[in-house]
């Protein structure tokens, strides 16, 4: 199977990439590194990307920002950076990808516990994650080609716990294992419109 | 109570203002119509209204669109159609409208049960539902002044049956009472950061 994953060198994406690379011929996609460069934010960029490729199997994102601060201080540009990256940058993926997408290929995309059970700060971010989780709902019954697509929702994961713990009190960390089993569930699962939920304690 | 309900003269705005109208003091905004006029998509409209009107108790939307079309018809720019309407344009009605309310008050928002149940043709609206629900779920954990936010999600309106049917198959017409209701609990309530959700057979 022929795998494209961006975001395929950042905190989870090289997981899932070093996974998939033992039985799987993968592509990353990255900013500044990978096997093929792609701004998330461009759909110009998008394209070319699938432009230089052909048609793959799979696209994994596990890529995409959003702006964390207090909400009191964020402006509507701050806001605009979620939504131009993570949120449009995946509607985007899939709007451009299905047509380089070979028939019974899939998206697994990336969103998080914020959708559900966000923390202080992350109005951006929960709202783009929600956001996704509904699109997924929504986009799973208009594809066409026996394309599917779901999304991975992981809490807090083990290896982010150093910088992020503070803002994510109480929560159990998320093995790597685990979160990268919701993508293969994603990629080589059968089920289409899913939001594969990786949550510990609530 | 003060109560500012914008897209008051809409289908279901106008049956919301019906009610609040019988006890409280109601401003009605709308785009063309109104006690004042806002256009939810420009924030500098947004902070006009809220400046000409002072400060008020309670702030019910009824307002904001997304296309609808099949996904692969739709471009970048028409998600963006619902990117700046219906979903920034609530965030920004709370993001400034916060400033503008009485301690104790309430934001009543407006989304809908394709966030939760798709049907064919809404990727847009679906995203735009959802991101809202999580945005409400992240902002009542920083509105200070014990200001409350809440969204109201409903299935097809008994009003909008006649338009809409066809793209809801096997839907169950919510009663306007109840529609009515659901901002009742908002304005009237106790709760913050719930999602009333008015749905019928799912």
């Amino acid at each position: 199977m022929k795998i494209l994953i961006v975001g395929g060198n950042g905190k989870i994406g090289k997981k899932v990439s070093a996974h998939f690379s033992k039985k799987h011929e993968v592509i990353i996609a990255g900013r500044n590194s990978g096997d093929v460069s792609v701004d998330m934010a461009d759909s110009a960029s998008i394209k070319a990307m699938f432009e230089s490729l052909g048609k793959v199997d799979a696209v994994v994102c596990a890529a995409g920002e959003a702006k964390w601060a207090d909400f009191s201080s964020m402006t509507e540009d701050d806001f605009y950076i979620g939504l131009k990256s993570k949120l449009m940058g995946q509607v985007n993926l899939v709007r451009i990808g299905k047509d380089y997408l070979n028939p019974g290929g899939s998206f697994t995309l990336s969103t998080g516990i914020l959708a559900d059970h966000p923390v202080a700060l992350t109005t951006s971010a929960a709202m783009v994650n929600g956001g996704i989780h509904s699109f997924v709902k929504a986009v799973c019954l208009e594809l066409t080609n026996s394309i599917r697509i779901n999304a991975v929702s992981s809490g807090l994961v083990e290896d982010a716990v150093e910088i992020y713990e503070d803002y994510f009190p109480g929560h159990n960390p998320i093995p790597m294992k685990k979160v990268v089993n919701g993508f293969v569930k994603g990629v080589l699962g059968h089920s289409t419109g899913e939001i594969i939920r990786i949550y510990d304690n609530c």
